[in-house]
């Protein structure tokens, strides 16, 4: 059985802080690294020797990955990191506080720009500084590839893609992959494995560093997904990022 | 001008028990993570920003290019990793003190299997467990790939190509990289730049984690190196390298 292992990143800074990160590239806090680490462990408890890597441009992701492989003792795999495995971009959210914005504009509306399909939050304007265009890390894309706000759906367009050709192709020649990412482009893929629609898609939060397996047979269709470690406490965690978007 | 940076990792445990490492996958000591982000914030100070990072498929050359990368706030860069860049293979030698070595075979034989060009240490046996053959990192590499012992003469013979294939041409499309290796692997890159001869690269040491920069003109063609950071102390610390092997 061929497997992939999709894992959001632990906790960051504005995860603590419950603001809207997006695209914004915010440190691990130590508690955050610290449950990397347990990732790696449970990971390697249960016998993974992942093969190949994939992470974002954002290094909450990349240094998830790196305490979990450093863990494991896999540093020397090779890791590809793009942008397309980002965050939804947040638009003119980012670095707002998730509660203070509830109070202001209702629950219901932070609830939308969280979890619908095809809402974007407002745009950044293009001279914000915010905007990616002026990110070095970016120049090799288009202006027509940068966003400046992004719906779920606008996130799963440009994930989606890779995905299928970067990742799933790559279990053609590997039996063990690791993906380490964020909440919303985790959602996209988890959505299209397991034929979520796009409204039950709103009410599937995933809790951080909490290690997701997915089972492939050999002509890379998908058979079952579970998480590894314990079940009440993934529960619990999932609840807690539900319940982020609320005044 | 373009610039690539070699960086040899800090202080490894076996550093620091002064015991033969080779290809050992002994991790960084606490210092040797301190120097590390030390040589990153000297690279920043002088205001390099690296486009891509290469290194070998060893934990204390990848812990230290990442602990670099995240002090630069870099850690998105593409990075690669090659065997190719591995340290030289100590065969029978990796685990012994070196001090111990050099108490039981004299300084002069210890100088020999640590400087000289083309003599190897003893080969490790096949069946021995050490042998890389073992080791699921190498496991795309042929037999006649892989060695159970290395001169320095041979770790250049699979260092070369690899800087001159692959990291020098990648500085066609890119004005700054950055290689995090060994001291041998990069011993042997060193040599070839500077025209240093196979007598005369013997007392050529290098210290851990002292930024060495190398500039090339548009063509590719080597103009000129330097170290950065304190002149005085990284002479001491070349020193303190070269005595590593004494009695």
């Amino acid at each position: 059985m061929k497997k992939i292992v999709l894992l959001r990143h632990g906790q960051s800074a504005w995860n603590l802080e419950n603001r809207f990160t997006g695209w914004t590239d915010v440190d691990l806090t130590p508690q955050g690294a610290e449950e990397a680490k347990q990732a790696g462990s449970l990971l390697k408890q249960n016998g993974f020797v992942f093969e190949k890597a994939y992470t974002s441009v954002l290094k909450r992701a990349i240094k998830t990955l790196n305490e979990v492989l450093d863990v494991m003792d896999l540093d020397w795999i090779p890791v590809e990191k793009s942008w397309q495995l980002n965050e939804k971009h947040y638009g003119a959210l980012q670095g707002l506080n998730k509660a203070e914005t509830a109070a202001k504009y209702g629950n219901e509306q932070v609830h939308i720009w969280r979890r619908s399909y095809d809402v974007a939050p407002d745009a950044l304007s293009a001279t914000d500084k915010r905007n990616p265009r002026l990110d070095k890390r970016y120049d090799a894309l288009s202006d027509a590839e940068l966003p400046l706000t992004e719906s779920l759906k606008d996130a799963v367009n440009r994930t989606l893609p890779y995905w299928e050709n970067t990742i799933l192709q790559s279990l053609k020649e590997h039996d063990q992959l690791l993906v380490a990412a964020h909440g919303n482009s985790l959602r996209g893929i988890i959505m299209k494995l397991q034929n979520i629609s796009e409204t039950d898609i709103s009410e599937f939060n995933l809790p951080t560093a909490a290690p997701y397996v997915f089972e492939f047979d050999d002509k890379l269709s998908y058979i079952k997904s579970y998480f590894l470690g314990d079940p009440e406490a993934i529960k619990k965690q999932m609840e807690a990022v539900a319940n982020q978007g609320k005044a």
